[in-house]
């Protein structure tokens, strides 16, 4: 079985959940296709850097992180910064042909999105992106009925991915409230995921029309580098502008003719990591809500009409990658489930040599799709992507 | 108590649900503000009529409508007909002096729709349009607690219809696929009803983006001119074309700055009577939904952040219109206790000669904003109102 | 057609709700199997019986139940009185030939519904309970798919009857909590539904192994006669005892081998008539919630693996009495539905000359299970019904 | 930071469930309590116990369990072999002075238990049982709520564990269905995760009544030595006796007053994982279905009349472990997350030398339980626990 020495850059939750799943992965997923060892992980201090080695284990820590890409035992290199970084990670690795995982969205722009795509499509290396929530396998079996037939030829999609948890102005400006470190705000951080589930599920878009909105236009200024995610409030200090939108809806047309819409917003009160699809066929139905991951609803237009209605299913062994996850369904797939399936199917790319999905292009393709929402929000019009 | 004596026109299923709630609605609410006497019921032939007249309760049947409006005796004019009866009726009942209460959507254009709104403003009668589902206790509540400012000031509206009772292209064309009876499709028939309840919780609107399509072209001649509705099926026989929409989706910018969509489909499978509301403000939010009416779903910003989350209200006694419905929460609100509240809110501004709401001024609003989703459709572009 | 003259005795809420139904049921069933006509009712002072005649459609109010007994233009007596003059009244009205309709339990104690079981026998009038949840279409569809054997044998029940309306101790001593007027508290009030319902759905009960408690032992005087139910509170008066249970739980062994269990409370903050069925099968299952009515949710062992799961089956023209109810599922069934129901298996009842189930007969059976359940409450061991 | 060498006996899915634990504790919990490491692993062979130590990330492996046992250096003995292995295994490990977290239920006997107890008493060593469900955040915070009176005084509990992976009669005969392996059937297997958390919420049990059976008598021999969970499905060849119950339901009188039920089967189609929690306490209920484990349902009875209903609070970093768990609510709780909890609270139970909870005492005390439900399906009367 072979081995993959692992350099991961950035060492925040995201660092948290990469790790127990090079960890976990070849638990669930024997024989598994490759094993990680967790080598040198870098954070923005050499202090940062050690301890989040000795917490997540990894061999090392380093303040730099060409550390990583310089290193020739380095054979994967796992971004897990915010997304300013990126790019010029992306392409230095790239060139020193390492394979790529890296957390979503691709990157701040349309420009850096290119530039990381041809440089991986320039060496040749494996590359991912981390839309975690497609490998969820209740989407999976999702996926997995609509190319069977199971619901027909799909006529719209809605998808949303509500969050709460900056509804607050007291909320801090971290950096996802800053244009310049994160390129979007609702649209990049949480509505591109629907958007890469809506690309997998039903194909690709053709244009948007958009309406993108800010509520909150200031907040307290964030002590600390750290991420500043889930209950914590900002102090009495000053308050800096937040730069990009905390609301987006837009309305869709795929290429294959289906319509659609999706709405990402932080200001739900309420809904926490409220990400729905609901997909209308002309055979029948799909309902999903990640905050009850387990289940897939659906509909089969071809049950008895005097039985028929949206069936709950909890995922299990009989569904995409139940064999590796947990014996009987209900048992709990969690947010490190997600991560060990990404995991999985990453190090198997490499073991295959076959480009995973989501990779760079497709991360280039979804930043066109927000590029186009985001010249929509302007010209309150339909664009093409 | 004063009497009023009631024409009705029409007999398919609203003229059963508006006949028990003339009967029902002194029972609910006591001392009722005035009391309904079924006089007269039209539907196309004699026997059509006088079997109608039996089986609701009226004390005679007439297949000529004008009978109602030229009685005298008569006081309020119920239409319970297709769209493409409303405006000639209703106008000649206004000009007659009775006090009407229409079915809707108004009417099939707006065109009509000012007709009714200007002959009922001429006449000076009492005018309601029997949008019910806003009269549903949860939705009430909604309203009061939005009025109270309790969910803050509304950042966005998400409604939706979707339906499946003619997702099969097998179901047959009746009136609802047929623009000249109807005028539109899902719009008018199923979207009108969330458009009345974002007025009426949300405010005006300015402008609107619409997506129109129309999925099943052609269906079944339908046989007979009852409506088929529900699980009826098409025979082998010949088919017509459908010509008006079976899918809209819009977004919506409200006059005070609010953000919306509203979707109503017939093409959902698995969804019955899903009429949705998810309202966020500052402060809150508000789920609704009618498959399970008898819940209002909220959250306050205000709880405290380790016991915030959506509350499950079942609407009782301690709610709108609770004292004249059932004494205890759950007992049950049907589409007949919809009903009734509606007639109890028509039947009090009668005897207090104060316009309800929805009116025909209210429903002349609504066909301009049908209208503007019907522009939008073709020139896929924002459209006023 | 024929025509059936009622007398209604006792003007509460349930009074309100049979008056609905008589009105309401042809209208729904069509043809009528018989029409009502609401002639006399009967409530404790001429004042309070004529006030009641005005607001439910009769023709005229008495104070003297015996009225209506003795009119033999009366075919049919409705009883609605607190559960203390059931055995009285019904004795007398089956003794005058009357037809008679009574509100459940059938009576305060095993005697008493010996009696009423013998006088009806006796005079062979058609007499029925107005258990009427198990009418709901749900509920009658999960009989009708037990009987076809689609969850197969049924290996075990599990019924619940939450409330919460007096889980406050200020709640007022109505006559629901007094022995002499009810005879038993949760387990007759509430209890005896859940119990109908398991006779009709699995079967006859063997034997029963019982909790009965009493949290609330006093609770403020009521002033004035009328049923203090829903949110009433007591003053700061007097207090006087509780004499009944407030919560019971048995579990049941069924004459088939069925296993089960029913509790009973009026002490579940946050439920209100949250009446539950859940039926294991050995080829599938089911599951009930009247709170959330328009639904049953079923879940077949023959769906294949991966796609199996609860399907949430809404009711409506494809389901029992779905032709009579609303030409779509979730429309809405409310509590009036369910009364509309009953009232038209009475009528027909008697139109077919056929005794109606739940009849006195059955009312009986069930006051001998309840017997049973508070014989054991006491000795704390299995008791035969 | 203090290290301790692991050493885990049993390779199946529960040894994958620790193994993750204690990789990933301290990525959750940091500066973590103490570092595990992962030393030993044994299985029924040496090949099989290599590739257990390849798989979970082992030092090695080992066909003989007290190579473990008398290595000097390993500090943690994880027993998570079937039932019947329990006891030898946990007396010789405290007779060797390692600290012991072993699988639930404790033993296959009341007599076995207590020897486990006995061992560990006299040791000194520390020593947990691995019922994690209870170590779920959303009953952790049922807890929080319920020892802060947030609910008052605790009236009545209603527990269940319904599950259908072996409700077809051709899932095999694993361990779990014979008695001299596993014990007792649902009652240990499952049943006793709800005494667990009925023990940690409500207190402990007086007495006991309980209806006991088996509706699968016999099973297919199973091949291999495999514990066959989940969808596997046995063959044509022999069938051997199921000598445990499937089923069990028991009344319970708690020491406090309080009444409770519970359930636990294994024939409930349609039902996976579903451990349903519903708690009436004077000021309040609780609710909570660990198919949806991020979910906690509480209904406050001081909320004001008009807004009162079951809060739907998903957990996060304001909830119990939320500072160690994931930085918003919802992102996901699964099987991982429980374990984790439940390593880290092990881990710091032997930093702090503290006994944890639950411990064997408690396991001693659940057994007493489970004993007395035995007996009473024997004699069908109250058992004193």
């Amino acid at each position: 079985m072979k081995t993959y020495q692992v350099g991961l850059i950035g060492a925040g939750f995201m660092a948290k959940a990469h790790s127990i799943a090079y960890d976990g992965m070849p638990m669930f997923f024997w024989p598994a296709p490759g094993m990680a060892v967790k080598k040198t992980i870098a954070d923005l201090t050499e202090e940062c850097a050690k301890d989040a080695a000795q917490r997540l284990g990894f061999q090392q820590g380093t303040a730099n992180w060409r550390d990583i890409v310089d290193d020739p035992e380095i054979d994967i290199v796992d971004i897990c910064t915010p997304n300013n970084a990126h790019c010029e990670i992306a392409v230095a690795a790239a060139e020193a042909g390492k394979h790529i995982l890296c957390e979503k969205p691709i990157a701040r722009t349309l420009e850096e999105a290119e530039k990381m795509r041809d440089a991986v499509k320039k060496a040749g290396v494996i590359n991912m992106l981390a839309f975690n929530y497609r490998r969820t396998p209740a989407v999976q079996l999702a996926k997995k009925l609509i190319d069977e037939g199971a619901i027909g030829a799909i006529l719209d999609f809605r998808g949303t991915y509500l969050q709460d948890w900056s509804a607050d102005p007291d909320s801090p400006l971290s950096w996802r409230f800053q244009k310049k470190v994160c390129g979007s705000g609702a649209l990049g951080d949480i509505g591109t995921h629907v958007v890469d589930m809506a690309r997998f599920l039903i194909g690709d878009f053709a244009e948007v029309n958009a309406h993108v909105a800010t509520y909150i236009n200031e907040r307290p200024l964030q002590t600390g580098s750290a991420d500043s995610l889930g209950n914590v409030k900002g102090g009495g200090g000053p308050k800096g502008n937040v730069d990009v939108d905390d609301q987006c809806c837009f309305m869709i047309n795929f290429k294959n003719g289906a319509f659609g819409t999706i709405e990402a917003t932080r200001n739900a009160w309420g809904r926490n990591n409220f990400i729905t699809l609901e997909i209308h066929g002309t055979e029948g139905s799909i309902y999903f809500n990640y905050e009850r991951r387990d289940e897939l609803q659906v509909c089969f237009a071809s049950d008895a009409g005097d039985r028929r209605g949206f069936r709950t299913i909890y995922t299990g062994p009989a569904h995409p990658y139940g064999e590796g996850l947990w014996p009987i369904p209900a048992l709990g797939i969690g947010y490190t489930e997600t991560k060990i399936v990404e995991c999985y199917d990453f190090i198997k790319a490499i073991a295959e040599n076959k480009q995973p999905s989501p990779n760079f292009e497709d991360g280039y393709q979804i930043e066109r799709i927000s590029d186009a929402v985001l010249r929509s929000g302007v010209s309150r019009a339909w664009e093409k992507v």
